[in-house]
């Protein structure tokens, strides 16, 4: 057996190879990757319309988690192998490097592969398409930003709760365990709360004055 | 080892006791007992409001599916040992009998134990809440019957992909695989597909109808 940094100690990766990327390096690339996808998308849409300040965030979260739904996380779900990369692969480093916080990674857990494969496969893409619908006002806008942030949640749930119930034994150390584990992830839980509350709000509202202007009418 | 009916063989369920009911007696009582939800489910609300035909039909489904979700799924999720019942509990004989279709049920796999928990204390109350939405032209019908049934088909992949990722071979026999597991697991694919789609369109003309008269008015 392979020595690996992960917890449980006996978890079997034949074949493990270790990061050979820091985890500054790792970080710090991620850290600009995510700051050049946030400039990007906080400037280019006001070259096209005139975004409020709450839709110009909006369009920067759908743009950077749908790329990491889909090239992250996608990344993880068709290479089972990531652990084993030598060639210093930066997706394979990250997972290498996420797996002190959750074992299960590298693990190939299958209910952290299905909820990952359902973000990388229907929620990435759709993410990129709500940044358009923030873009263009598209009438389906809400509804599509209330069923993503709903899937995200509900596959939060999932995580946590089968963790849970195999004993969250998955952390290397308590540092990991919150930083990784939790931190990482608390992102996707407020971030998708507070948008489906103001879509479910939105909508509801949008009902209302739909009543409102029908009985108007009669 | 105890002898189990269960697939695969070497699953350890210590201290089994096989189903008291017949089959027949198991779906029996669940069919009536169905029944007599639908057809209360399709008489009372016609003594408070006028539904339409639709908003029947929802009614009839939303109160059959939390009572499912709450009663015959939350005494699963809280019942670890329904296997070793010797009291000829009728839940407990549901699920003794449904494991034949997959064994992950005696098994207690955290995936389905996620998913089944996610059902049972959330989808459950907000079902019934969806009946009452609809029965009373509430404006958060949609947006509610929205959320439940995305939820539920989240599940449904949940469920599916795991057990295909963890070798899908769960059925005591092909006849309860395409019974139990394809077949009883069909009405929350088909149906909340339907409500979905229906719903998402209903919230996407009441944006637009907001959007027009907003022009009108202007």
């Amino acid at each position: 057996m392979e020595t690996h940094p992960y917890s449980p100690k006996d978890l079997n990766l034949p074949g493990f190879v270790p990061n050979s990327m820091s985890q500054m390096t790792i970080l710090g690339i991620f850290g600009a990757g995510s700051i050049i996808v946030f400039s990007l998308a906080l400037i280019l849409p006001g070259w096209f319309s005139k975004p409020t300040k709450t839709e110009r965030l909006l369009i920067c979260w759908w743009t950077f988690t749908g790329l990491i739904h889909m090239i992250i996380e996608g990344y993880f779900v068709f290479s089972p192998a990531f652990y084993k990369d030598k060639k210093g692969c930066y997706l394979a480093e990250i997972w290498k490097e996420y797996s002190k916080g959750d074992s299960r990674y590298a693990g190939r857990d299958s209910a952290v592969i299905a909820v990952e494969g359902i973000a990388a496969v229907l929620e990435g893409p759709a993410s990129i398409l709500a940044a358009y619908a923030v873009a263009t006002c598209k009438p389906y806008s809400d509804v599509l930003q209330l069923t993503i942030s709903l899937g995200q949640l509900y596959g939060c749930l999932v995580y946590y709760i089968t963790a849970i119930l195999e004993g969250d034994n998955f952390a290397a150390s308590p540092y990991f365990y919150y930083a990784y584990y939790v931190g990482a992830n608390a992102s996707w839980i407020v971030i998708p709360a507070l948008i489906s509350s103001r879509s479910w709000k939105r909508i509801c509202q949008s009902f209302k004055a739909q009543d409102k202007s029908k009985s108007k009418t009669q």
